[in-house]
């Protein structure tokens, strides 16, 4: 935090109002921050605040922010070959595929690059389409899965509503949420039977035979870190397995360390057919994304050709990036870590608010993934803001943030939720220090509780 | 090209066949060459074969490969602050957009930043579904724009046809192309003329009403270097204007000095409703793309949210590769150069190669985008091999490929084509040195004609 100059920041903010169009946003409506700086869990504004990022960014710094061993392999990266095109072979290319296939379960040997989470998406459902000659794809409401065309359709947040026309084939279902259970279910084996119960029914009143794809978040990670109870995903995959539908598990939240484990599926010993990445693989110090390759459907693209494809696939910069973050997580224990934080203090800590807290209803997670859902009362579990509340129906969530703030922390907050998802490099004075100003502005939700 | 080994090339080729999936390609039927570094116009393999880059990787690095003070950026920014997220402002982003719309035409004045080319026209899109409350979206045949959904569906190349079902409401026309006229045309001016003609029925038989946008590479690209004849796209401006439609100029591969101009659309004093970049705007080295927006459509977003995003949008390191390739290009003078190359060297040294060769039937381009036309017989123009041609019936294209690779060369080729599409900062010399290979190689291509 050594240069900072308030002057120089008004000019970066005049500069962005004045031309940078902003994501998901009214552009009248908002005074973007302008982020001076970071390092670990903080970064920093030109006034001289800084924050605790409790978000990692948009969940991805899960190896914290300017990592020295990352930016030193950007660096070589850089003076040595910044790019080459996909069609080429690549030492930085051919290395973080070997890594990323030999961290990743079963036969998922191959890589397909991209830059971000939607083309990873886009290219999945392009392979499970080619490889079974089926159109239809599943998908659940309670998901987001990026913002091109058949990533937007395939999301169930609202972010869908203004996207979805002009594509065609997609389904969406329910998954399990034990919370607010979509099937009435009493506790966690009920919802996981009827959550199955209910996608086999979806899977034969659409026809199986229609079916190419169920894709899903292996822990829903947007639309409220939903931990699938035990048995749904070795269900999913029966279902699958059983009216040769393809799984994909969308890993691009919870992939590379977030739940404790590499992949999110290593926690129920499963194996997708693909699963999609990015974000965590390089903790987006360059922008990657991709797709991993089960055996059976890369034979289908052996003689076939593969038609999708863009610039950056493979891009050099960005695979030396995931080169050393994959390194250092494996050197530092990095995953261990998020795993450690999550059964040792965010879950017990949160537990312990819970039950402080009117505006409490519950809280979930593992690793360093975790939600706490805010409830106007814990009994009705009425939400405390009510689903796509904005404006002055989204005030109590809106205060909360506001607290956060002004205690230095830059909270994730979703609807009703926030989520706790700092890197999973954070110490544990990190996150009690979060915790314990979670703690205070629960207090401000806990005033709008009946 | 200290550094060689052979064995370490070796490794790099086998791990590549081992793990990574490659676009666009049957992954049993390819060898990619093992590229080892890279300097201005030209790149080496392990073994020591050094070859002249004239397709500037995907016709990408218009600052040629790793210009010292682009290579400098990113070094800098990646000890400052590799990535923040999108809401929040940040020097590289603001300076980087600043720049952009700068140079852009007109009241192109704010950015939407992706991370390639793909991104920019299905964010292109939205805007202009939304702006209008229109669906349908017409592109032309002989066009690419992308990848994922929306835009492989845009696309008018044979990559759309495995990947267009599920997508609806894409049309596509017919543009100008005065070598081989949809309309029958003799010479530019008429066929400028019969094709605003049919685009306007076009728009009048689909409905003008039910049209968002018209998407256009202002020079198509990889379909053939085709440059508009005078007027048409003042023509199609005019259009737009009267049914209120979207003017989407896809300027991906022409933008960024490509055509002598820093946007093609400045060849022709054209200001469209939102351009669509990547590629020559940092030359690749990060993955970067975007969409430049008039203030009209920016309107339509100040109270309304806009709903797309990505997590990688307006990525500080992207950004400042864009700021230092703008600067260099604007200090070193290197979209002058392009001109000056296209002008002096480029079109004189083509047109005398055609007068030469049997199998040449068409040259065209301008700055470093030319195009070279090869056919079986001059008077009927036939194609040296079929739209779409594979496996034995492409042969005489795949010969000439090879004539020019064993002399050092890498050429574009798609098609009955190949594409003298060499780095901006291309040196007289080196432009020489591969248009004498071509010449060579040429010969090549004479022997398959009737
Ligand atoms: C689960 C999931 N899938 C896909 C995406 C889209 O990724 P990107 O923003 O890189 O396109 C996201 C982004 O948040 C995500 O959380
Ligand atoms: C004109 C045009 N538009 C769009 C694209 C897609 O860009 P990307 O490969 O970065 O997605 C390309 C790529 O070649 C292109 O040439």
């Amino acid at each position: 935090m050594s240069t900072l100059d308030p002057a120089a920041g008004k000019a970066v903010y005049d500069a962005d109002r004045a031309h940078v169009f902003h994501s998901w946003s009214a552009q009248g409506l908002i005074s973007p921050l302008a982020v001076a700086g970071a390092e670990g869990s903080y970064f920093w504004d030109y006034d001289g605040n800084r924050y605790l990022d409790f978000a990692s960014q948009l969940v991805n710094t899960n190896i914290g922010h300017q990592h020295p061993k990352v930016v030193a392999a950007i660096k070589a990266q850089a003076d040595k070959l910044c790019m080459v095109q996909p069609a080429f072979a690549n030492d930085a290319r051919s290395e973080a595929a070997r890594l990323i296939t030999e961290l990743a379960p079963g036969d998922l040997n191959r890589v397909f690059f991209t830059n971000g989470g939607a083309e990873a998406n886009e290219n999945a459902i392009r392979m499970a389409r080619l490889h079974t000659g089926r159109h239809k794809v599943l998908s659940t409401y309670r998901s987001y899965h990026g913002a091109t065309a058949n990533a937007i359709a395939l999301t169930g947040d609202p972010r869908r509503w203004p996207n979805e026309t002009g594509v065609s084939g997609i389904v969406h279902f329910w998954g399990p949420y034990a919370y607010r259970s979509a099937f009435h279910a009493d506790g966690e084996a009920q919802e996981c039977e009827r959550a199955l119960a209910h996608l086999e029914n979806t899977i034969v009143f659409e026809g199986a035979q229609t079916i190419a794809a169920i894709v899903l978040e292996t822990v829903v990670g947007t639309a409220g870190i939903l931990v699938p109870p035990p048995g749904y995903l070795a269900g999913v995959r029966a279902l699958c397995d059983k009216y040769g539908i393809i799984f994909i598990a969308d890993e691009v939240m919870a992939g590379f360390g977030r739940t404790g484990a590499w992949f999110a599926v290593d926690n129920w010993d499963i194996t997708p057919d693909l699963i999609t990445f990015a974000k965590g693989v390089n903790s987006g110090y360059v922008p990657l994304g991709g797709v991993i390759i089960s055996d059976r459907i890369f034979e289908t693209f052996r003689e076939r050709p593969y038609p999708g494809g863009l610039t950056y696939s493979g891009h050099p910069l960005a695979c030396a990036a995931a080169v050393a973050t994959i390194t250092a997580m494996r050197d530092e224990k990095i995953v261990e870590n998020a795993k450690r934080l999550g059964e040792s203090v965010i879950g017990p800590e949160l537990r312990a608010m819970a039950a402080r807290h009117a505006s409490v209803g519950e809280v979930r997670g593992l690793g360093v993934f975790w939600a706490i859902e805010l409830v106007r009362n814990k009994e009705t579990r009425e939400p405390l803001v009510a689903y796509n509340a904005a404006g002055p129906a989204a005030q109590p969530m809106n205060e909360f943030t506001a607290a956060c703030k002004a205690r230095g922390l830059w909270p994730f907050v979703n609807m009703n939720r926030t989520h706790v998802v700092p890197p999973c490099t954070s110490t544990d004075a990190e996150v009690k220090e979060g915790l314990a100003i979670l703690d205070e502005a629960l207090t401000v939700a806990d005033a709008f509780c009946a």
